[in-house]
C-alpha cells in the first residue's frame, strides 16, 4: 500500500512557514502502519497541482492533498483534483449550512461571494465536516485509489485527521490499529533504553516507539488486531508491562496531558498549593505552570530572584550562605525553597539556581544547576549538570524541577 | 531558473521530525530571488533517491539534495548521486584532515571505519567544509545543472547555506542580492500595510517582504544590483524610507536581535534596572527577558502575583481596588507597576493583569489585558483586547508589555 502527501502552497515554497502539516499527516499514517512514501510541496497553481497529482496517481494508492481549499480565487486544489479525475462539482447542502453556521458564529456578515464555492464538492465524495472553519475535507474514491483533500490550516487539518480520516483509513486496513501513550520523567536515556528495548522490536505486536523529549520520554504503543477491541486489549497489556517497569516515573497515559498539567492535577487532588523561587530560569517554571488552564487553584505566586540581593530580601537567603557557598550551591537552593514556602504559606516550594551561560561564574561550570523542593518541612536538593545552550539548560532545569516535585510528593506517601 | 529541494530521510516520512531544513533552504533561495519550485521528501534508500533525482534533473537547474550524508551504512545520498551522474568517488585529503580534526576535538578515539567514507567525494565536486560535523557539503556542476549536497543535521546545513552556498549562488546570479532587515513593534497590521504597501510591489527594487509576527512585524528588504556594494546601497536607501515612516517603532535592523534583547540593551545604555509584576503571564515576561545572556545587569527580580492575596501582600495593591475594580482593571495594573518599582527600587516596573482564559471572569471577556509601566514616577496604563487561545493571549501580552516599556522610555526623552 503506497501512501503519499502533496502540499499545495506558495508560503511553504518561500520558506515563510514550516511544513508542520506534513509531520502531522506522516505521524498519523505511520501510526496506522502505512507510512508515507513521498512528500511533495508544489505551488498552488493548477498546472503544478495537476502535475504532482498525476504522478501520485501513477505510484500511490492513497494520496493526501493539502492546502488551497479556501474561498480565495487562488484556491483551486479541489477544482484541479476534480478535473484530473474527470468529476463534476455539485453543491452540497449540508456543507452550505455548515458554512452559514460558522459565519454566524464569527459574527461576520459580509463575506465575498466566493466563500460559497467551498460548498461545491466533487460528485460521490465523502464530506468531512470542518468544525473550525469553512472549507470541508473530502474523501474521493476513484478506480481503487483514494484521494483525501484537506484544508491547510493546521487546527482544521488536525481535527479532520485525528477524527474522520483515521477512522476511514482504519476501516480500510486488513487489521485495526490502536495506539496508546505512556509519558514518563526522571529517567536517563540509558535507563529508558534498558527498560524498554525488548518492546521496541519492530516484529513485536504491540510495538513501542520511544521519543526522547527534553528530560522526559514519550513511549507510543501501537497494537494491531482484527478488531479494535482486541487491539486495545493488546495495547493495554503492554502498557501494563511499561507501568511495572517504569513505575512512578510515568506521569500520564494521555497524549494531551503535559508534565505541568499532570503536576497541577497531582497537587489539586491533594489540596496543596505551590510556589516557585527561580534564579537561572527567571520565571520559566512559573510560566509553564501557569500555561495550564485553572492553574490559579494551586499556584498563587512565584518569585524571580535573579540577583543575590533579591534572594536575600525576598527569600531571606543568608548573606553568609551566598558568601561562603555562592548563589549556585546546594545551600542556596535549599534556603530558597524552604524560605519561599515559609514566606508564602504554600505547601510546596520549588527553587532553582544555576548557571545558564554562556559564561561560567563563581568558578563553576555552565550547566551546573541546583534544584530544591520543600514539602512537609523536608527540603530535598539535587545537583544537575546540563549540557547545551542557554535555552536548553533553562528548559531542562524547569522540567527537572517539576520531576523533583513529583518525586518528593510521591516519596512522602510511600 | 528552476530550483528544487529533495530531502532524503525516513524520520521525515514517519513524522518523527518536522522539516525545518526545507523552510531554511526555501527561505534562502527566495532571498536570492530564485524560489523553490518543488520540495520532495523521499526515503534514504538508493532507489528512492535515484528516482527523485532523475525527475529533478529533468525539470530543474539547481537541485538541493539534503540528508543521508553521514557515516552510516544507510547513508548513500552521495553515492547514489555520483552513480546517477556517472561520476566516480575519489578521496579528498583536505576533507580527511578535517574529519580527523573534528574527531580529535570531540575526544572520540574509536570511530567506525565507515566514517572515512565521508572523505570520498565525486570527481570535480567543490567541497564545502563542515565546521560543525564530519560530513562535507558538495557542489557538483553537471551539464549546465548544479547539484548541491548537504548534511541533514540542521546546524551543519544552516552554516553551509548561509555561508558558501549563498556565496556560490550569488556569484551565478546575473545580479547580486543584498538583504536587510527592519524589525518593528507597536503597530497594528493595518498601520503596517498602509505605511509599507508601495514598497512591497514585486517589481520594485529593493522589494520589501512583510512578516507579521505576534504583535510585531519583520520587514525584509531585498535589493539586486550588478555589485554587492550597489545592492547594499539600494537596500540602505529603502531602510532609510522605512525608518522615516516607522520611526521609533523600529527596534532593530539586525536579523539576530530579538525584542527582549533590544530592550535590555536600551535599559543597559541608560543604566536603568527593570522589574516585572505579572499576573496572567505568570512569569512569561520575566522568562523572556532573562532568556537574553547578560540580563542580570538590568533585571534583578520579578514578581508572579497570580492570586489577589499575592497582589496585596507582595505589591501592596489596595484591597478596595481589587474589590471595587477587580484584579483585571486599569487601577490594579497601575498599582502593581507603581508599587513594584517602589518595593524593589528598580527604575522601571512593568505589570500585567488580564484574562488568558479559557473562562471569562469578573464579568470581563477572555483576552482583556491591562499593562502598565512605571518609569520616573509616571505610570502609563494601556488596555488591550487580544484574541486567540490562552497561549497566544499570554504571548501577545508579554510582547506588548515590552513594547509599552520602550514607548515610555522613548517618550520621556522627547
Amino acid at each position: 500500500m503506497n501512501v503519499e502527501l502533496i502540499s499545495a502552497g506558495r508560503e511553504l515554497l518561500l520558506g515563510n512557514i514550516v511544513n508542520t502539516n506534513a509531520a502531522y499527516v506522516a505521524e498519523h499514517c505511520a501510526l496506522l502502519g502505512m507510512p508515507l512514501g513521498w512528500q511533495t510541496v508544489v505551488d498552488y497553481r493548477p498546472e503544478c497541482i495537476r502535475e504532482a497529482l498525476k504522478l501520485a496517481l501513477d505510484r500511490s494508492d492513497i494520496i493526501f492533498l493539502v492546502g488551497g481549499m479556501g474561498p480565495n480565487q487562488n484556491d483551486c486544489t479541489k477544482e484541479t483534483a476534480a478535473e484530473v479525475l474527470g468529476l463534476s462539482l455539485v453543491e452540497d447542502v449540508a456543507v452550505k449550512k455548515q458554512i452559514e453556521k460558522v459565519l454566524k458564529g464569527l459574527g461576520r456578515g459580509n463575506q465575498p461571494e466566493s466563500i460559497w464555492k467551498q460548498a461545491m464538492v466533487p460528485e460521490g465524495a465523502v464530506v468531512i465536516e470542518n468544525q473550525n472553519g469553512t472549507a470541508p475535507g473530502l474523501i474521493i474514491e476513484y478506480q481503487k485509489k483514494t484521494l483525501i483533500l484537506l484544508p491547510g490550516q493546521p487546527s482544521e487539518l488536525q481535527a479532520m485527521i485525528s477524527g474522520k480520516v483515521m477512522d476511514y483509513l482504519n476501516k480500510h486496513q486488513p487489521e485495526t490499529v490502536y495506539v496508546g501513550m505512556v509519558k514518563a520523567c526522571g529517567l536517563s536515556e540509558g535507563e529508558v533504553q534498558e527498560k524498554v528495548r525488548d518492546l521496541t522490536d519492530p516484529r513485536r505486536n504491540p510495538v513501542c516507539s520511544v521519543f526522547l523529549k527534553k528530560s522526559r520520554v514519550h513511549i507510543r504503543v501501537t497494537g494491531k488486531a482484527a478488531s479494535k477491541k482486541e487491539a486495545k486489549s493488546l495495547v493495554k497489556e503492554t502498557i501494563g508491562i511499561l507501568q511495572e517497569r517504569l513505575g512512578n516515573h510515568i506521569y500520564s497515559l494521555d497524549e494531551k496531558i503535559t508534565l505541568e498539567a499532570s503536576i497541577l492535577e497531582m497537587l489539586k487532588v491533594r489540596n496543596l498549593t505551590l510556589t516557585t523561587a527561580e534564579s537561572l530560569t527567571g520565571g520559566l517554571l512559573a510560566a509553564r505552570i501557569t500555561s495550564v488552564p485553572g492553574a490559579s487553584e494551586v499556584f498563587k505566586q512565584g518569585f524571580v530572584t535573579y540577583c543575590n540581593r533579591a534572594k536575600r530580601k525576598l527569600l531571606d537567603v543568608k548573606k553568609s550562605t551566598l558568601k561562603d557557598y555562592g548563589a549556585v550551591s546546594e545551600r542556596t537552593a535549599k534556603e530558597m525553597a524552604k524560605n519561599g514556602a515559609f514566606a508564602t504559606g504554600a505547601d510546596v516550594c520549588v527553587s532553582l539556581t544555576g548557571l545558564a551561560g554562556p559564561d561560567a561564574d563563581e568558578g563553576k561550570p555552565v550547566g551546573l544547576v541546583y534544584i530544591a523542593c520543600c514539602y512537609q518541612n523536608k527540603t530535598t536538593v539535587r545537583e544537575f549538570q546540563f549540557s547545551g545552550d542557554r535555552e536548553r539548560i533553562r528548559e531542562n532545569a524547569a522540567i527537572c524541577a517539576m520531576t523533583l516535585l513529583r518525586e518528593c510528593i510521591l516519596a512522602s506517601e510511600e
